[in-house]
C-alpha cells in the first residue's frame, strides 16, 4: 500500500523539464501579489503583441467562475494583448464581488498593457467562494509589464506561478511548419485535483507565433481538446474555472490561411494536438496523491462515443483506482465499471488486459491467467488497462491516476 | 484527519441491533460452506412456506452476475420456496461456469426444500471473476433445511452470514395493519462498498407475512426502492450483483388485495418504505472507511429528477467527501458539484447550508458566515448538506458517507 504522506514531487513527474524557446510576440513576468500564498509567485502576466488572436475552451460547469464568464465574452472580439492569471483564489462563486474583481483586474491590466479592457484575458485558480482582492494587482501589473521578457526561465516561472496543489510545473513545446515557414508552440498548464471531463485541466495556456484567424484557432483548439484534456480525469470532479486558451501572435511570416482544414495546417495541427496531449498527461501524472499513471484503452465498442464513456467509467471508478494503488490486478472491478457505464456491452464477449497480460476473455477469467504476470504489471509506475467489448469499431483512450490515501489527505486538509 | 486504519466496527453503527420478531412462513439457517472464508458462516438458507410470492429489483449493470440473471428469470413465475445466499464469491463474470454453478446450487436447494428449481432464488456476494464452487452446497443445504428456524437469533445470524466488508449486520423490522389484520415486515441487508444508484445495496432481502400477489409486491418494492436504496451512494460504483427481494408468505389472514393503490395498503406501504430507508441508511453508515453519515438535501430544483441528479453529484464527489472526512466546511466544492451535474442551476440564486448554518446565499458567501459555526457542524458524526437552487419545486434527499484513507486502504488490499 501507498503511505499516507504525499511526496513533495509526484513520482510520475518528468525527470527533466523542457526548455521552452523564445516565442516572438510573447513576453512574460511573474510576481508575488500576496493573494493567498506568501513566499512564492502567485501572478502571471503575459504581454501579447498587437495583432494577437485568441481562442478558448472552458468548463461546462453550470456555475462557472467570474473569470470564465469574462473570457467567454471577450472572445466575441478575439483580439488579445494581455493575460493575467493568479493562483490562490479562484474568484468563483463570489457573486457581484467576483464580477467587480474581474472588472478591476482587467482595468489595471489594460492600463499596464496600453490596450482596451476587452483585450485582456483573466484566469484565477485556488479556493472558491472567497472574494479576490484585485486591488493587490495595482502597481504589480504595471511593474510586470515593464520587465516582461521571453526565454526558458520566463516560461518556467510562468508555469510555477499558476500552480496550486501541483507538485511540478507543466510545460511543453513543439515546432512545426506552415507552408514551409517554421512556427513554435509553447504551452503551460496547472491542475492536480478537481480534474474531469469535459475540460480536464484547471488552467492551460498555449501560445504560438502562427498567424491564424480566430475561427481557425478555435476549430483547431476545440478539436485538439477532444483527444487531450477531455480524455484525462483525476477524480471526476469538474472545476468551475477550467480554462484552456490558445493565443497566436502572428509573428511567423507565413501565408494567410483561412480554413482550418487547409492541408498546409496538417503539421501545425499535429504539433498542437501532441502538445495538448502532453500537457493533459502531465496533469494526470500530477493527480493529487498519484503514484501510478494509468492509460485506459477501450476497443470494440459500438461507437467512439460509447467507448469514451466506458473508458471514463473505468478511469473514474474509485474501486478501480484504489485497486491500482494497491497494485492489485482486480479485473473484476473493471467489469463492474464497464457494466455501470450504461453503454452497450455483452458480458460474454468482454476481454480485459493489464499491460500485455490478458486476464479475462469471453466473459470469464482467461484460462491461461497468471496472477504473477498480472501482478508484475501492476507494480509498474505506468499501467495500461485495456478492454475489448467485441461489439464494433468504437475506440477510445483516456488517462488517469490511482487513488491513494494521499489524495484523501491532501483534500481533507486543503483549506485548513 | 481520519487515521488510516479502519476500525473493527463503523463508528456510525447503531448502538443496539433490533430484535426481529418471528415471521410466519419463514425459517432460517446459516452454515459454513467454506466458499472463501474460514471460521465464519458464509451461507444463508431461507425456507419459505408454500404460497410465498416474490418480487425483486436488480442492478442496472450491463454485466450482471449469473445469480441476478437467474432471479430475473425465476420471477416470471413468482412462486418462492427457498432463498440461498452465499458470501465470499459473487459468481459474477464467471461465464459458462457461473451459469453452471447457479444451476447446481438451485438443484441442491430444490432437493433440500422439496420444490421446483424455479422456486429457488439465489444471490452471491464477494470477489468477482472466480468460479463459485457450488459443490460445497451439497449436504449443507439439506442440513440447513432440516434445522431452519425462526426468531431473533436466526435473523441476526442471517444478517451476519451475508456480510463481506460490512462491519456490522444490518437488520430492520416494522409492523403494520392490512384491513385491520396485523402484519410483520423483517429485512436484512449487506453492503459497504461498490454502492451506488441505481440500486445501492449489494444484497437486501425483505420478508413479510402479508398475502399479496406478485404484481402488487413488485409495485410496492419498485416504488420503495426509489426513495431508499436508489438514494444512497458510497462510492458511485455499481455492483454487478445488486439484488433487493421482497418475499410475502401470505400467512397473515387479511382480505385479498389486488391493487397496489388500494387505500388499505397505506399503512403497509409506509412501513415497507420506512424499513427500506432504514436498511439503505445502514448501508451508507457502514460505507467502507466511513466516519461521517451525510444527508444531502436539494430543494428548489426544476424537477425532482433534476434535484436527485444534483444531490447524487454532490454525494458522489470525491472532493466533497474528502472535505467531510477532514471536517472542512468547504462549501466551494458543493458549488463545484452542483455545477458539474449538468442540471439547470443559476449560480447567483444558490444557497447552501451545513446543518443549520447557511454558508452561501445568492451566489456568494453568506454575509453572516461564521467559520466557527460551520466547523462545529462538520465535527458531528451526522451531517446534513442542503442546497437550494431557487428555480422551482424539485426536491431530493440522498445519503452517503465521507471518503477516508481507510476506504483507500480497504479497497487497495481487498483481494490480497
Amino acid at each position: 500500500m501507498s503511505s499516507a504522506k504525499a511526496p513533495p514531487v509526484s513520482p510520475l513527474a518528468p525527470t527533466a523539464m523542457p526548455e521552452l524557446p523564445p516565442l516572438p510576440g510573447v513576453r512574460i513576468a511573474t510576481a508575488q501579489a500576496g493573494i493567498r500564498y506568501s513566499g512564492r509567485t502567485d501572478v502571471l502576466y503575459v504581454a501579447l503583441e498587437s495583432g494577437t488572436r485568441a481562442a478558448g475552451v472552458f468548463t461546462r460547469s453550470k456555475c462557472p467562475s467570474a473569470p470564465v464568464d469574462w473570457c467567454r465574452d471577450a472572445l466575441a472580439d478575439g483580439s488579445a494583448r494581455a493575460l493575467v492569471v493568479n493562483s490562490g483564489n479562484a474568484n468563483a462563486f463570489t457573486g457581484r464581488l467576483g464580477r467587480d474583481a474581474v472588472a478591476r483586474t482587467v482595468e489595471i491590466a489594460a492600463q499596464a498593457a496600453g490596450c482596451r479592457t476587452g483585450e485582456v484575458y483573466v484566469a484565477s485558480t485556488g479556493v472558491i467562494g472567497e472574494p479576490l482582492p484585485a486591488e493587490r494587482f495595482e502597481g504589480v501589473l504595471a511593474e510586470c509589464a515593464a520587465r516582461a521578457e521571453d526565454g526558458p526561465a520566463a516560461w518556467n516561472a510562468a508555469a510555477r506561478a499558476i500552480m496550486t496543489t501541483d507538485t511540478f510545473p507543466k510545460l511543453a513545446t513543439r515546432t512545426a511548419e506552415i507552408a514551409g515557414v517554421p512556427v513554435t508552440i509553447n504551452g503551460i498548464a496547472k491542475g492536480a485535483g478537481m480534474i474531469a471531463p469535459d475540460m480536464a485541466t484547471m488552467l492551460s495556456f498555449v501560445f504560438t507565433d502562427a498567424a491564424l484567424p480566430q475561427d481557425v484557432l478555435q476549430a483547431l483548439l476545440s478539436a485538439g481538446t477532444k483527444t487531450s484534456f477531455n480524455c484525462v480525469t483525476v477524480d471526476g470532479d469538474t472545476s468551475t474555472s477550467d480554462t484552456l486558451m490558445l493565443f497566436a501572435t502572428a509573428r511567423a511570416g507565413h501565408p494567410a490561411i483561412t480554413d482550418p482544414a487547409d492541408p498546409r495546417l496538417a503539421g501545425f495541427r499535429e504539433a498542437l494536438d501532441g502538445l495538448l496531449i502532453e500537457l493533459a498527461q502531465l496533469v494526470a501524472k500530477d493527480g493529487e496523491g498519484a503514484r501510478k499513471f494509468v492509460t485506459v484503452r477501450v476497443t470494440g465498442a459500438e461507437s467512439d462515443a460509447s467507448a469514451h464513456r466506458i473508458a471514463m467509467s473505468i478511469a473514474n471508478s474509485p474501486l478501480v483506482k484504489t485497486a491500482v494503488a494497491g497494485e492489485d490486478a482486480n479485473w473484476g472491478r473493471v467489469v463492474m465499471a464497464v457494466g455501470k457505464a450504461g453503454e452497450p456491452a455483452d458480458r460474454d464477449r468482454l476481454a480485459i488486459w493489464f499491460g500485455d497480460v490478458r486476464v479475462a476473455v469471453q466473459g470469464a477469467r482467461d484460462p491461461d491467467y497468471s496472477e504473477a504476470a498480472a501482478s508484475a504489471v501492476m507494480r509498474e509506475p505506468e499501467i495500461e488497462i485495456r478492454v475489448d467489448l467485441g461489439l464494433g469499431d468504437g475506440n477510445a483512450r483516456v488517462w488517469t491516476c490511482d487513488l491513494t490515501k494521499a489524495y484523501v489527505e491532501i483534500n481533507g486538509d486543503y483549506r485548513s
